[in-house]
């Protein structure tokens, strides 16, 4: 029936679910998510119709610290900079705005309906200053100096120090303002304290979505900038509400396959092996079987993952077979004693599968590009 | 548009997955996947419209040895019995049958089309043999007398050894017969030399996906067989073929929301405190909130959960907030040293950040009713 659809997201239904069982949680409640959603949009390289989303949402009973925005930025670096680490994506840059702040700038400038000229500043590093201009001035009605100052206004970003003296430059004075500027700083130095390379404001961000009520962030990893925003999210003050009482939330999307796709195509990731499996126990004969499956238990309980060999046959063909899926080890079985033979040094030596262990870095796919 | 669809298993877009990438495969290609999938028939308690599907499944080019059979079933098996050294859910037992051997029977019953009588003798469980007997009579077109060696044959379970004369004295002797019967010894005299106690013979598993060929499973949880098969498979030599080539395979689903559900809801499954959180870390003043963050990353980076205090409110405020999370301990951060409260015995004492561990049982959640 039409009045079935598809999660386009998780944060609304996420809302939702705060709403139904409020009475039966605790707040400030977290929770993490990763699940298929689908794109409304038409899907595009890297944008698939069908992707895998990752959420992470806190959300407070009537009110929730401000320091909750900067940690769930923070949960987001750790997690890129852990992918840095074990499989050498670059670094991530997480750029903060807020919506008070822009929306107290605007009134300063006697901007009445904000929304068409932030859709326009979006376009800023799309299509350049002068166009925006243009545009502000032919379709939201500013006249050109007011365009002009919406311009400076949004090419304001950088460390908190460089920023605050341009923003200050403003003479913006208004209640909005001074709200929207001391949340940004309270999130910007919070997050700087920890990733101190890691974090800017930057007045360009915008986010399309008109639930963010305050703090709205994008990631971007550094020196590919050009993937676009890789995670992204914002404070929402007033999506879910029952009425009597409202549950402010802060969330951010970490955006899977925006980051792996083009570096899987790029050949930047290249997995060290086609198959998990760290060692193929090779298999005497058929009546033999159990004996190679045993072995193959002992190691596999030990967290190695292994594979008996599907056939009989004769050990050079079970050693092509391992080679074949870039398997490292070959096991063999003897009532004299069992045997490994390493693939790549070519190397046979007696080994006890209650003791015997890889290297960690065979233990488990890495990226070949990466020498660790 | 009407075209586009919702996975309803994952077996059958796996198929077409092998067809597609068959090139670039190395077989037997062995594959696991956990995915949402949509049920089709009507929902009912514990089999939702929307739930999660666990699959394994191995996929040979032109020949899949039968050792494999019996491998995707240990592996079911192995998982299962891990959950119930985790969770304490209760042992499982397969059931294993073999669609030749029942096509040889029924070839030798003189049954011209054996599907209507596996429809019917699938509901042999549901309503008794009396029922089943009239109704292969009057819906199948049997003899009286073949219609009861029907039903005595799908009587015959149990281990091999008490199984394979009975099986024998049918006096069956047709190729389908003989073949079904050595791939039935084959599948479940391996399984039971691992696991003795959880496998057995079953010649009423009758599986309703036609793709099925030759070995077919159901597995059901030791003294909880009311919950229905909470995992099957068989063997599909068919499935996948691009005309030139078949790739046979052999796959098992474990349906978790099926063992998991009935649990939780008699409460033989309760989670031993309401939040994954082992510490929370207390804070003196907002001024000195970075310091309780530094110990909580210190804590986490040894891989316990910490929450850090969302305000700070005087210590017993503190305190009430994790007791009613039901966390375990409380930090507290002092210059003079750290020390931690136990909520449990209310004992303090002092503690390092980089060296305290709290017990097994309270690093992760685990299942209350079962006293580890």
């Amino acid at each position: 029936p039409a009045a079935w659809g598809l999660h386009f997201d998780l944060t609304i239904p996420f809302a939702r679910y705060v709403l139904e069982n409020s009475s039966n949680l605790d707040f400030p409640f977290r929770r993490y998510q990763l699940q298929k959603a689908w794109r409304g949009e038409r899907p595009q390289e890297g944008r698939y119709r069908e992707f895998c989303q990752a959420d992470i949402d806190v959300v407070g009973d009537s009110e929730l610290p401000i320091h909750i925005d900067a940690e769930v930025v923070e949960v987001a670096l750790a997690a890129l900079r852990e992918l840095s680490t074990q499989i050498g994506t670059p670094e991530a840059l997480a750029r903060v705005n807020n919506r008070r702040l822009a929306a107290g700038v605007f009134e300063g400038l006697g901007i009445a309906d904000p929304a068409p000229v932030l859709r326009l500043t979006d376009k800023l590093a799309k299509i350049g200053s002068d166009q925006v201009l243009g545009l502000l001035v032919e379709e939201a009605g500013l006249s050109k100096d007011t365009a002009a100052s919406v311009i400076e206004f949004a090419q304001i970003s950088g460390p908190l120090d460089a920023v605050l003296p341009k923003l200050d430059a403003l003479g913006v004075e208004n209640e909005s303002f001074l709200l929207g500027r001391q949340q940004l700083v309270d999130v910007v130095s919070r997050i700087a304290k920890r990733f101190p390379d890691s974090v800017i404001a930057d007045m360009q961000i915008a986010r399309g979505l008109d639930y963010y009520t305050g703090t709205i962030f994008e990631l971007v990893l550094i020196g590919r900038e050009s993937l676009g925003s890789i995670s992204a999210g914002g404070r929402y003050d007033q999506l879910a509400s029952d009425g009597k009482r409202t549950y402010p939330g802060v969330g951010i999307s970490i955006g899977l396959s925006r980051i792996l796709t083009p570096m899987i195509a790029t050949g930047e990731l290249t997995a060290s092996r086609k198959v998990p499996t760290v060692v193929l126990v090779a298999v005497n004969d058929e009546e033999s079987r159990d004996q190679s499956e045993h072995v193959a238990s002992q190691l596999r309980d030990r967290g190695i993952a292994c594979e008996v060999s599907p056939s009989a046959a004769k050990f050079g063909k079970q050693i092509k077979y391992a080679e074949r899926r870039q398997i490292p080890y070959v096991w063999f079985v003897s009532p004299d004693g069992d045997e490994v033979k390493n693939l790549a040094s070519r190397e046979q030596s007696p080994a006890n599968a209650a003791t015997w262990t890889p290297s960690d870095a065979e233990l488990r796919i890495t990226n070949q590009k990466e020498q660790r």
